[in-house]
């Protein structure tokens, strides 16, 4: 089978890199395309990485030879990709959602890794074991925009892609749940590169990430939402307080989380059979970067942990463990996840296998 | 005037070199007796530190030169010293009970770091701001144990002197907190030393310590209790939460708190204004180690942090930030404090200072 | 093909833990045997880490089952194991040499990880792509103790592989190295677990790690050397002068080199040639752990570093960069290794395997 | 006595905040003059630390409310300081050199913590205790310049602050030095700020900071050296190797050092005693900010480390340990610095106290 060629917009920075790290051997994708400043273009791939190579190991042979296009030539990117994955980390999000805009115009669907869009009433928050019908909103957004095969789904912000699968396996499950209270210990490599300063983190904690608690509690209330008349109504009846800290970590966010049940709770063996058995979407499709089994509970006192923990299954699983009564609520546990791979680059693409696989993308 | 003798159980533990660090050039202590266990009696202090002076600096000349005596031989101890630190990290909790009242019966008053004496009916966990008056349950500890002079006072654990002088505050100025959940940031010299393995702080955190999170729940309900026939019964119509983590940090816990008060919420400028106003008795007093506030609201966004605010007002103060409304509950904040200060050698001291004040210690 | 059946002493620890995981999927070996204390003795392997599993992902499922055995039941192990890796971490060597003699008379070649046996004189310290034909004093090491099958063969310290690989290189391409000044910075991993106190080096830089100075200067001057008369004489003409420093790394040492040749120095581009092209034994053989490319050169300025090189080639490879002109001796660069892969548990698989498919194990 | 003013330029970067930090309390100066780039001009130096007040504790209160003027307005410099601190952190060097000679022109001496002017044939680097009398080239640089009561002085790079006053020492108590190989471990605040990417440093070693050997090698002989006809001449008979590392530590140059001899080499113990007694010019003027004992010897097998030794004498003495002989050299030995104290801000201030005595700044 020939593979589908994609792009990647912001292909220097760190999610870029992780993008094509991940990319590297995928099953159906393979990158021909690297977007970046006007700077870059014009020069190989391997020779614009100002910061070198950041992600570990080495530049795909294939991709250090690719010569960098400028990101505002949509046209070129659209004569090539069949899609284009959005890794933008510059801090203007009008540009950042006017490059998106015009890459669907062109006729891209585009996965988006940027927070710019997420606000966008048509453009789903995927998460693809827990919101995969919110595809169907697809055709939607393109009506609205007038686009004809483009479109623009977006990944949820990393903080909350530890602890939200888990509650949403509760709720399918049938139990209403009703208040949830968060504190995040998050990695530095959530900030990009250069990211978060040394001097910062050293022997230290930050309790304070601008903007993260807002997205960390609003974001979830999307994704648990349905659509109505083409725009989504974010869920009621869930309230989200979140408390969010860097940590000297460098990757796999971490959460602790104290859950209130809206009615009677469900028993403790109930909850972790509950997570046990969950499989959404992804693993029904058996799409090549769905984790076997998307929540993994960890039996030991002191789990999860970033360290030993972030890469389960390939960096693409959510770890729970320490479920137990709360004099509070009703139990608290702690979740992780990888930020760079679930939570960003790896969630970005399981959302395009996911689009692909539901009919959404032309190959 | 002349200072008063005092002596140091478990003087060559990291909590026991803290006691001898902050205790040099104190106007009216002064340590003229070094306890350890019986290997390292009678041989000089400086000779005995098997894992040398790990507090920093260097040790105070004259306790370098002070010939170690064995912990057991108590009347020794009696001869020279007013009163005793008890500064044990052992785990046999037993015997540090055992000890601690060989002391106190021997006419000592023991001023203690160590938990054993914590669940004690009679034995208050004093907070030198928040349960001064606790101190006067001392007739009746040493009636109950037939001891003359001597008596056991502990301080809390480490984990709840971050917030629980904030909360504190809140419940002295008239406002009922109902519900706390908390999530610390514990630093490593919480755990002595060598304590925490750096195989398991490079590059992560660890979401649990065994025992910290019962303690965390329950100390602070007996602090914030009263004596009734010379028993404590904890305080009724506050529960507390919590989830204790270690991170890659040397000094200083860090924790975030989720508050519900009880009825009405004070506004949010009542709450800094009472935590700007806050003093204890240790203040009225005037003693030595006392802070001159003991609760220090920072205004910047991303305050405090354990590397730029452990220090405050020698490490005696609580930092508090981050005060906002919470979607949950009624406020979050972030507080701090120095957990082998406040947390420990000095919180010790400065009960040893009230007690002495207040007229239990003799001189 | 049948598996051949390996015991592992001291398996609980943590270079024991590294040994397993490494070992799972093996193409030739297969555990069959885990011996610690007597204390652990009768129950399953993963019920006896008291610690955990302290090595990332989880302990293979085979071995989880296995029942621990007593390391001093040295005939229960000869019944099933063809051969053992001895990854004891106890203090006392004259007990590890006493119990890895045992194990050779009864008839076990031992692949021995501890310092305990390197000073012996016809015991060989086993680089596989530096000195396997040291393997060839095995007859005279089993005449001089008596033993029939078994034998010892060890791996160097930690410290010394990321540096001794290119020089061999240079060595074995006729050029003489006069002196070395090494700079190494190790991670804390190569003290096993618990290791390194936390406190030490969070913020922090250890200068000293007791007796790894002799070692790194001692050690290769025994793997250069050669037998004569079934002992080892040390290389003469190479002096190497150390300094070892902890740093608060995980995984990775990393050395810093000054190189003096004795006669007329190679040109750098001499010098890069001849790493890339050197290929050793294991090579030749096709072991199944040797690296591919023993030594990796990085061309970038900032390489190599721990974290993004320790794992080059599954952690087997040796990675240099920096190679320059140096004003005081002739050259200076930077060497890394990952110390649990290939400088402990790796390097002693790598060991067996060569000693294996040259006919000194029996399967 | 009225406290001379004096500005800071590059206020409000690391270095310049850490001049601020220093000088409260000054007995000598007083910081009227906060210069900064004319986006931060006219606003309260409190206001337009975009990234807070790093450097630990509070901003002074009196410089919080300076208003900041633009630094290129250097005749109201001139009206209210004696002299500068040059802070700057902007990596063109270009423009550092251009401020710094109109501010001298403007007749301002400028003590410069940039390594803009390092190379100036007339311009000193200085420390304080080993070439004071660099300072007579000053009347020469005036007149090269066209300078009236102007001049500028800079410090030496922070990374071989460790080890020049230690080599120094023994140079000037006769005994030769020939050759050095050094390897540093560099603390993150040596880069400024933000300075090294946290991603860069957890777990990790990054061996390699752009210009830094080259600076470690060469600034030394320079001030070793001696001015000719109004030009300073290295010091020849002196050869220095160094690799630079960049460490995940706060605060803290760690050297560690091969020393080789020119003749017959002192004794270990003439070594020691020379350190112990070695006194510069700051220590016999009784300059505020000289450490008493400007090279601190730690018997302990494993000193000096960056945290427990970095703040020796308010961070401005130099502690050395681990004196060995070396089978490469002569002795091998260990060095520490504060970077930001000794080694920058604490360094700058010495130097202006001496020249101040000196004569050489108007009051």
């Amino acid at each position: 089978m020939k593979k589908i060629s994609v792009g990647i917009l912001g292909a220097t920075g760190m999610v870029g890199q992780k993008y094509i790290q991940l990319l590297e051997n995928h099953p159906w994708f393979e990158v021909v395309h690297a977007a970046a400043s006007p700077q870059s273009a014009g020069k190989k791939y391997k020779d614009v990485l100002k910061n070198g190579w950041i992600v570990g190991g080495n530049v795909p042979a294939h991709v250090a030879q690719l010569t960098v296009e400028d990101v505002g030539d949509v046209s070129k990117a659209a004569k090539k990709c069949a899609f284009v994955f959005s890794a933008f980390e510059m801090p203007e999000k009008d540009l950042i959602r006017k490059y998106e805009n015009e890459y669907a115009a062109a006729g891209m669907p585009v996965f988006s890794n940027a927070s710019a869009h997420r606000g966008t009433e048509n453009v789903p928050i995927l998460i693809a074991e827990i919101n995969p019908h919110h595809l169907e909103i697809i055709p939607a957004q393109q009506k609205a925009y007038g686009w004809k095969k483009g479109f623009v789904v977006v990944k949820p912000n990393c903080s909350l892609q530890s602890y939200l699968t888990p509650i949403y396996a509760l709720i399918a499950a049938g139990h209403k749940v009703e208040k949830l209270i968060i504190t995040s210990m998050q990695a530095v490599s959530g900030a990009g590169y250069p990211g978060v300063a040394s001097w910062d983190v050293i022997d230290n904690v930050v309790p304070f990430i601008s903007g993260e608690e807002e997205k960390t509690e609003q974001e979830p209330l999307k994704i648990l939402g349905e659509a109505k008349e083409g725009k989504f109504v974010p869920f009621k009846g869930l309230t989200i307080s979140a408390h969010c800290n860097r940590v000297p970590v460098s990757d796999g966010h971490l959460a602790c989380v104290n859950i209130l049940f809206g009615k009677k709770k469900p028993a403790r063996e109930k909850v972790l059979d509950i997570w046990k058995k969950f499989r959404g979407e992804p693993q029904k499709l058996k799409l090549p970067f769905a984790p076997e089994q998307p929540i993994i509970y960890r039996e030991e006192p002191n789990r999860p942990q970033p360290k030993t923990d972030r890469d389960a299954d390939k960096g693409m699983a959510v770890t729970v463990g320490r479920l137990r009564l709360d004099s509070v609520f009703d139990f608290k546990f702690v979740a992780l996840s990888h930020n760079t791979i679930r939570g960003a680059a790896g969630g970005g693409i399981l959302n395009a296998e996911l689009a692909l696989k539901k009919g959404y993308v032309e190959p």
